[in-house]
């Protein structure tokens, strides 16, 4: 058994990595890390879990838990994962970091965009960006590995197998995505209030959202390139769930066919991207509660733009279903283990 | 492996039968039954169930399908099971009918609530009412199994103890219900609407709603007597879940560690019944998705009465989870199997 | 034209406020109190008033707003107004209270429900209760006027015809009351979040919700009795709107014809009460945005009870809309200026 | 007092005509038509209309209809008020069209995109587009006003000023829209139920929605041009409001100060546009249940591009609200008279 410590428990994705890893064969969570509910019952803070959970929230030391733990999940506010990483951790257990810590390799862009100081830029460099269908390999040897965000992950996988292929303009890159509100976080704030979000919808962090230069970053590897491209996210009133719509320039006219033998080629053998048939575009509701990304596409010939589409549950695929994916992979197990779930609809 | 065959697939309770009968590890579906769809992969109804299920949808020839089938699910409006069913039949395979059809004994009773005739009254004997945590025996040996309502099994989960232990006056029930709408069917109605139902609370069927008697019958058996109650059911703008708010006298001042101990009594060893800490109200997102009911109460001291409460997943406990329930007890396999998925929240 | 004060207008019943005062052809606003956004436009609180308010928000300093303004309006959490109201003050202006601190008339009862000590409390006596259809002659002269809760409000209205005509036992009455989020208010809180409140439906307050005493006390002036009763709300996943299921023993049988008599001998008179068609249930939805409280009733004669509902917007006919029509019968004003708003629909 | 008929009343957008005309005080509604409710009350297809319309259902007779109103809303499927339109009508009384039938200048644009033959081509010539901010001369001549449709509406204003100013490529621009469940009308189709929409989100019509042509055709009016854009349109789980997320390539670098002077150049004496402070992102609650449309924008100078944003109320300013503007330009009214209802927040 994979003993599994979780830094950042009461938080949604903290949460979700509860609800998954208790349903893996192959591992035992032992500590439930929460400053904000030490020595309280974990049940008691989500009482979906009431009779399944009987420890109590315990705090966020990880030294300790490095010693305890076989894999570290942070799910943790930007900034914390890299003030305490040490080598002594590192040489103890593997952790696995959802937050944005380790994912981008220039540390004066997550400087920039982030806006703290990083901790521990030496290990930037080993640390592994881990979108499990691009990165394979790597994965598996990874001892730090940085889970990619939400928006990032739908967003690349969506576009990559025309960015790999050099299909499309990199500079004509427009990413338009619709989250729900989970992705907002647990934080008490007035503006994911009930009532503020409800019958409402609206953009933010317009030209200037973080996850921009992640998605740069990882499309530039695939294309060969440095695209800078627009991303817009939207909050949407629902739970749960991504949506991306993005739209390039082809860079010749090509037919659906041929862009779907594109797609097929990156993706048949790819258990959790599901490449819709034609003319079905992909819905939230699909992959809710779910590892899939569902993605497609549309060639508008008026304008020779293609319009690239993927929805993701924010909360697995986009967080916590991908971090037990890399674990699978860093163990040596079944990709897959842990991670069946259908989606649920309605 | 079980081979299982559901006629009425494509309704919401046909598709979460789907969604649980796949995860089980005993069952294979030989017939995915629906009149509307005949001939479309069911996959193209239902797109969660894309590169899950390959299958067509095919007729509802439940003759043919009983030479098929070890088993047959039958999620049908009211009347077409009971049209259906033959000894032939059920010499041939095991019907576990998600309707109303026969839940209650008394055929003039479901004549008048139903407003239909009963086709084949001489089953309605030999039919089990299928609430596993009061007729497990019985439920092991049916051949013909009455799937309880959905209203009627938090109902009676919540309000069992006490009517068992003749500690409240039975004339004295009130229920006060609150379901989501996926509780009222995939059928194309103007009420059902996105528009129609969102920002909107109602009662509906008041004095007058079909699971009355059910609800009636079964607590009159746990009391030995002949409750005739109110129960008012409401829409609420929420895909899944039932909430039960229900009323009753005490025949005597108690203690809420009297009470506590009569529902421990009952529930300790039931798996899919919860009794939350005291203090704690059931809450339907914490067993959404989850074949769980969790039930708690609340004396008040100033009224003499006691609120019972109970909430649940309608489309799981309350249909599809507990027909696989049924499923298990009798076929002769673990009542749980299959069914250990936790409560996704948010 | 009327000089109004709000206190607390950045909360969503002074948010409501502000959106009917300023389409009140009789008043004008001189004072936007928010003790959090001091200094602050109030547009930039609420963008939805863009370009319609310029005016910042102002303290809270009710001695130098009374001398200024003709009635001043407080939308603030319990104890706030007694705490500051002096005989001075009334002297200047009047004062319209939408919190609890005068709407009870035994201060002993308040400071047990409520768990603070009264502090001024000889202004109790002179304070009008302000269900308008109730007291409205009482509220005309009033200097103190008590705005009624919510819950009480849609209770007491919904039953209020049954009790004045001594048709129901007092002792008999339950109240399941369900209300949309904004009742909960616009403070930062984790159990009031989107992800918290969105698909789910959960009781709250059972046997102990401080609208319990209110209800009884003027439903004992109706029925000339002292009824002890059960309360049980509900939070719903919908902004606005309350709806009230109450359920009561009729003393004796009667048909629909003669209870219908009753309720129109109290409401056909009355505007802001609608008496619905037989058979059609309230909701809502019917009455969002409006003044409106929609009611109606059935009789089971099965039981004998009578099941009595109403609905209701909580922000209006439950806060801002009814202190309005509070202000009109103060200042010898058309009691529907200014209200006549049409539910909006979907 | 101007007689005014509908035709379509029972859908959404003609229940919204009806809140709206009930509201203004120079008209008087003749005439609900509703093919589908004739000789029905009109307040027991929408009950928040009890008590204030009387009136019942006609058929959609416009021949008789135009004897007796000074105009006709027709609120209509496509196609039905072009094969209705006769120059006997046109001499009788104004049409206000809330159909795409007199949209667009180029019938075989018109048929192509909407797939029917176009009845009345010879009246094409003479409707003018209803889009008051940029039309209001010719409206105030109209006898058949084509009224525009709600994508368009809210993507022409967050568009126009930089168009008409050329300053932007017509070739780059991508809209990205977002819409409410009221835009997909009241017919009972699957695809709009509560469980289809709710928790979801996709898109539609991805590169073929009709209103594409319209929104070319119009911005090619501002900008002299031949746009051929990209127009995506979402659904969103809420009842009201439309969001437009556009993007295009400035032809050259500008400041935020510039590009605010130019729109304020065309909207500061618009009464209902408003132009939001630096920073603050359009929100469809904002102008929820008003006639405004909310614009503001933010330059990336990253990618040199501009991303344009608008939101409004699908049913007020994409509807009804817009053609009770257009009516009151036809009838030399005050442009906004009847139209100041304030947003409802939340």
């Amino acid at each position: 058994m994979i003993k599994a410590g979780i830094i950042g428990a009461t938080g949604y994705a903290g949460n979700e990595l509860v609800r998954l890893l208790l349903q893996h064969k192959d591992v035992e969570i032992v500590w439930y890390g929460s400053r904000s509910f030490i020595d309280q019952p974990y049940a008691s803070v989500y009482q979906n879990f009431f009779q399944l959970v009987d420890e109590k929230c315990l705090d966020d030391n990880m030294e300790e838990l490095a010693k305890q733990a076989d894999v570290i999940f942070t799910a943790t506010p930007q900034g914390y994962c890299a003030s305490m990483v040490t080598e002594e951790m590192l040489s103890q257990t593997k952790i696995i970091d959802l937050s944005a810590d380790f994912r981008i390799k220039d540390v004066a862009v997550y400087e920039e965009w982030y806006g703290i100081t990083h901790k521990s830029p030496q290990f930037i460099e080993e640390a592994v960006y881990g979108l499990c269908e691009l990165n394979r390999e790597k994965v598996k040897t990874a001892r730090l590995l940085a889970n990619p965000g939400c928006y990032p992950t739908c967003s690349i996988l969506s576009i990559y197998p025309l960015m790999k292929e050099g299909l499309i303009d990199p500079q004509s890159i427009i990413i338009d995505a619709k989250s729900g509100t989970s992705g907002a976080g647990r934080g008490a704030k007035v503006a994911n209030l009930y009532c503020e979000v409800n019958e409402n919808i609206k953009a933010y962090g317009v030209a200037s959202h973080r996850h921009t230069p992640e998605i740069e970053e990882q499309l530039g590897y695939a294309g060969n390139c440095k695209p800078v491209l627009n991303f817009t996210p939207h909050l949407v009133p629902m739970n749960r769930g991504i949506l991306v719509t993005a739209y390039a320039n082809l860079k010749k006219p090509m037919t659906d066919e041929e862009v779907r033998a594109v797609y097929k080629k990156y993706y048949d053998n790819e258990y959790f991207v599901r490449v819709l048939p034609k003319g079905v575009c992909p819905e939230t509701r699909n992959v809710e509660g779910s590892n899939y990304v569902d993605v497609n596409f549309k060639i508008d010939p008026r304008t020779n733009r293609i319009i690239m589409m993927g929805s993701m549950d924010n909360l697995v695929k986009g967080a916590a279903g991908q971090a037990v994916q890399n674990m699978n992979l860093m163990f040596g197990l079944n990709e897959q283990e842990g991670l069946h779930q259908i989606p649920m609809l309605p």
